[in-house]
């Protein structure tokens, strides 16, 4: 995994070189509000969706200038979702990433507005990209404008099931939207900016969506098994507000049995595909050994 | 403005009827967030930026149907932000158009994830537009999007001034980017879907830049000399609150020689569009003599 150890470093670096490029800078006025922007922006994330179009785009041999600006947009788009889900009237979190979350460093009403204008940046940056064409453009935009809303739909779900036991079916219905939409459209988008064909299109999405559930199986498990120190937000927190989660289905020792199965599921799904993907591969074990 | 009459009653229904169609039926999951969307956006608002896009476009020849689903996506962005305006952390309204705000009638959480999810539904709905090029497509979400973020750094502005004793200058940045910015948008991009020169474009700003500060005059002379009742949100709330409005610079007396001052601005800049643009100034004067 050495290989992808480099990957995950080298993609990050440029993407965080990207994203302070397209954000302004804390002196912008209102300066409160891009101060808050780039608190939770440049937070230490894993900077995985960006990683993950930069796999895919040069899996099918795009140009990594072609992916950088969407690989941002959706890193925007992620993070502004993780600004509102810590709001009091949501999750209500004081910790993320290792460090206060926006609305306690900063405000309330200054966490809406940074996630509200990262959201308007993510569309921006897509559509002011000037090494992609007009029609990949719109289809990219349509396609995460579609993703983002799943993903809200995907926290209504969670925030209508707290409290009350839900069914293995809508677990995995709240997944799919809350966090599969994102991860999707960060494989896929790779691949349509890389001009992939159908077939392999159809190939990377099987595999996006495994990625995307072993993501949710992994992290139901290291809420149970890390402490708060390592994962950098409150562990614990599935067991102490009564939450579905994988575990509290399958058990601990099932859900690894589960995430091992998704695991094939993603493996698989990659074998249909005739190049190089040894890095997709590294990307699955990665998820599912991750520490945090 | 009897022709004007009938414009806005048209305007208004076909909007509504495409606003309709783009927004999920309130018995789609999860039900409770598409009632709360549908709650905010037919709750009787006035469609002005949606019959602004429309009357442009009109003049300069557009189809009706090329421009349908621009004016409603600005309607989506508009409501979601007052939708997030309204919240206890922002402006704390519980009156809206004559209801309960979102967050009254729901609960705060699906009121973000309500304005949320509009505005990524207003980027979906242009790119998704079967009637426009990939071009213009393009260069209405990015004229779009940079209006949105405008307007979140201008709802920041306002924040950031409360209860300060703000300049002239710093009155007319925050409203320039509050409210001027989706009113210039909504002009502009009936012009560019009608394939307008650059000189009219132009033009065309110039009057929106004018309609849109005349609407904020007007607004600050509204929430004096209007009551709740006609009002349909909390009249006097600039007043208790010890904002920074125009009355407050200038008195009642001195706002009403602005209005009229920037009325004659926008109609000058009408002045130099060789189409017929009655409509556009009837819109004008609606806006200078509205009760509400």
């Amino acid at each position: 995994m050495k290989e992808l150890k480099e990957f995950f470093e080298d993609s990050g670096r440029i993407v965080d070189e990207t994203l302070d490029k397209l954000i302004p800078s804390d002196n912008f006025e209102p300066k409160r509000l891009y101060e808050a922007v780039r608190w939770s922006v440049f937070a230490g994330g894993k900077r995985f969706r960006p990683a993950l179009v930069l796999a895919v785009g040069k899996t099918f041999g795009a140009d990594e200038a072609k992916l950088l600006r969407t690989a941002s947009a959706i890193e925007m788009i992620h993070t502004y979702s993780l600004i509102h889900d810590d709001l009091p009237a949501m999750d209500n979190d004081d910790l993320r990433r290792g460090r206060a979350t926006c609305h306690v460093k900063f405000d309330e009403a200054t966490a809406i507005l940074a996630g509200d204008v990262l959201q308007s940046m993510a569309f921006r940056t897509i559509a002011e990209d000037e090494n992609l064409g007009a029609e990949i453009k719109v289809k990219l935009t349509a396609e995460l404008a579609d993703s983002a809303a799943k993903m809200v739909d995907g926290q209504q779900l969670d925030l209508d099931g707290e409290g009350k036991r839900i069914s293995i079916e809508n677990l995995e219905k709240i997944h799919r939207n809350k966090t599969g939409a994102i991860i999707c459209i960060s494989a896929r988008s790779g691949a349509i900016i890389a001009d992939a064909s159908e077939n392999e299109l159809d190939a990377i999405t099987k595999y996006a969506s495994s990625l995307g559930l072993l993501f949710q199986i992994t992290d139901d498990l290291l809420d149970i098994t890390q402490t708060t120190e390592v994962l950098g937000k409150t562990a614990g927190k599935d067991l102490t507000s009564k939450k579905s989660t994988y575990p509290s289905f399958y058990g601990i020792e099932g859900t690894r049995k589960l995430a091992e199965k998704v695991r094939l599921e993603a493996i698989n799904s990659l074998n249909k595909i005739e190049k190089d993907t040894r890095i997709l591969k590294d990307l699955v074990d990665f998820i599912l050994e991750r520490k945090k």
